[in-house]
């Protein structure tokens, strides 16, 4: 079965925005073993669309069009779609009760020109967005014997992905014929990705029954391995096979081994050991402590933080000593120390976590240049600390450090 | 002139992988006053691209391919034009030449295959490319009266943007009637886009010479303003005069007048007031001081920061009295004031902000739902409140609560 993606808005075809959608929902096509064929993004003119939907109906059994739900006269893809099927559009009594019920229950009156979100293309069944107002659609065809789908949904992504595990993944299986595929994913933080390739390529070299996909990026490196087999166990066998000698070679740097964020990852080893964590940041600026609360559930095991910008805050809040900054500097590794025991003691916390450095772009010295960065980890008994250089911008070098520091909490725990 | 970019590669199919280069030649392709109307990606199927090539050439007047004209056999851009223009391939002899020179002086032996490289379709000019072996091509066709043109480019991004900046640029200035254009962005914080929408719409519609582009985020609006005319003067001056009825009618909703971030306005007014702010984070668990602390120079305004999630740190840290969290709940609006007005105390700070809410899915009640959130801004004499509700994940809630407090501090220095 041959998908077309198509991404539906002129936001699309500027400088500035880039259709992200399609990489989920090609990698959950992908698990169902549906390949994407073509990916289209078009504007939000009338004839251009049309025209896109009907190439996409023709080359394609799978068409799922993305954007262009909303209210406002620029959302087209509706009638669009209606307009290649040759189908009307039809309001839907209950979609437009339901639009009205919506805004009510939050005090507030509807636009007219909401209602638009209640067209229907005839034949269609509706597929209700758990996330926002504009519903999708999905439609079965049957074109000269041969079946095609089509799909609309929303486009913000929150609503897209929503909407489209709860309503097309059920219809898909269903309609898909069942294919035997397996995929793991390890994730290992902070390590280069050509020195972590060079390790492993002899391993999944003698694995070539599974796929195997490496992808870097800022701090993690993602190996994706992926066998289809003529049974679901087989499939499942090859890769876990793999899986198990890369684990083997990569030891404890393998902080993921079903897909988890290394912050899912430290949520539960800090869970499971019933430990408690407080940060104390300066550089990161409230980073490591929104990653860490993140997770549903924060309040069990994280206590809370400091935001240290000043040397006066740092004293005040951590009893960091003035004298100890003065001597060494806001950003060293005595600094660091201090924060992380400070934040420590001041929460009672079973771990205290103490960040500093310089972001950028400015604020370098030959001494201390841009991208150094002091990580400190307190438990009570002695504090570790890391030191690193970190290459890239503010941002880059903001999350490297939250990166590191989380890094060093698992390894702490594991 | 409309234009279409076509990047070929099956890896640009898969879950992992992105164009990225559509983005880099828009940018361009704007500058000289070319739209583009459709993006394509399409695999290394040889029918596939043939059936791509063709739609674009019917539909484009500028026609961009990008990758596939490597040596391999999947790099099947070359033929696949040429049968879709029904026109021969042909090796070109100095082209087979400069490859055989090329490797010579590497020392290395050509690899048979890479004479693919150097087939051209019959009348383009070979487009010569300074970062690689494979050469681009240009083509100038006239289908019935309509000129059209045809660019091949190297898929490597390195490779693509010298081979265009020194080939196609000079050529396309010649073959784009010259154009002017001129552009603004307005933002807006914690509106909804369908009464925003409602509002403005009868002021743009009345601009019929400025194209005018809504787009919706989390917590905020974008209206993008395009226009194109005789002269530079007359764009720019008729994109103004739309962003100024705009502004009238918003006031100060409109928090950016030239594409700026909330982040960025926020800081820009401290700066200009000589303000200086302290931040006591609950729900959003450092997320508001991360957005404050990613502008490089914050420690020019950001002092510091709390974040609390026990109801004894808002008690250690930010003297909130521990009774009177007992009575209203650490979900309320006098705590939330008394976190403001503590973190405001304790860091000396012109202004604090205070956020306490239920981020969710979970610790939600009937009398305090998911998504509940209070936030508060101190200023010494009097300290303001908001109470919001929500709707989405606990990353949406969060975000949320984060930009209706930089959107009070931003209202509050106005």
């Amino acid at each position: 079965m041959l998908a077309e993606i198509i991404a539906v808005g002129s936001e699309l075809l500027t400088p500035f925005r880039q259709d992200t959608n399609s990489l989920y929902l090609t990698g959950q096509l992908n698990q169902l073993g549906v390949e994407v064929g073509f990916k289209t993004v078009v504007g939000d003119r009338r004839e251009h669309l049309v025209e896109a939907a009907r190439i996409a109906l023709g080359r394609a059994d799978l068409a799922i069009f993305m954007g262009g739900l909303g209210p406002t006269e620029d959302d087209l893809t509706r009638e669009a779609v209606a307009a290649a099927l040759g189908r009307e559009l039809k309001r839907d009594p209950d979609l437009v009760a339901q639009l009205y019920a919506r805004f009510a229950s939050r005090r507030m009156k509807m636009p007219e020109n909401n209602v638009r979100q209640a067209e229907v293309i005839a034949g269609a069944a509706v597929l209700d967005n758990p996330k926002g107002t504009a519903p999708g659609q999905w439609l079965e065809l049957d074109q000269e014997g041969a079946k095609k789908i089509v799909i609309l949904l929303p486009g913000p992504p929150w609503e897209l992905t929503a909407t489209f595990e709860e309503q097309c993944l059920p219809r898909l299986r269903q309609a898909v014929p069942p294919q035997f595929l397996a995929t793991r994913v390890l994730k290992v933080a902070m390590a280069p990705e050509s020195t972590l390739d060079a390790r492993i390529a002899p391993i999944y070299k003698q694995h070539a029954a599974v796929e195997t996909t490496i992808l870097a990026g800022a701090g993690e490196v993602q190996i994706h391995l992926h066998a289809q087999a003529e049974s679901q166990e087989a499939a499942q066998k090859a890769v876990d096979k793999l899986a198990e000698a890369l684990e083997d070679e990569l030891d404890e740097l393998v902080f993921s081994r079903g897909g988890e964020s290394l912050e899912q990852i430290v949520a539960y080893y800090l869970e499971m050991r019933g430990a408690t964590i407080a940060v104390a940041e300066s550089c990161t600026g409230g980073l490591l402590g929104e990653r860490l609360t993140s997770i549903s559930g924060a309040s069990r095991y994280f206590l809370g933080g400091a935001i240290v910008y000043t040397n006066d805050l740092k004293s005040a809040l951590l009893e960091v000593p003035p004298l100890l900054i003065a001597e060494k500097g806001a950003v060293s590794r005595e600094v660091a120390i201090a924060m992380a025991e400070g934040i420590r003691k001041q929460c009672k916390s079973t771990l205290g976590v103490g960040i500093t450095g310089i972001a950028g772009p400015t604020g370098g010295s030959e001494e201390k240049p841009v991208g150094l960065v002091y990580h400190a980890l307190a438990d009570g008994r002695k504090t570790e600390v890391i030191e690193r250089r970190y290459p890239g911008d503010r941002e880059r070098v903001r999350w490297f450090a939250s990166q590191q520091a989380l890094d060093m909490v698992r390894r702490k725990l594991i």
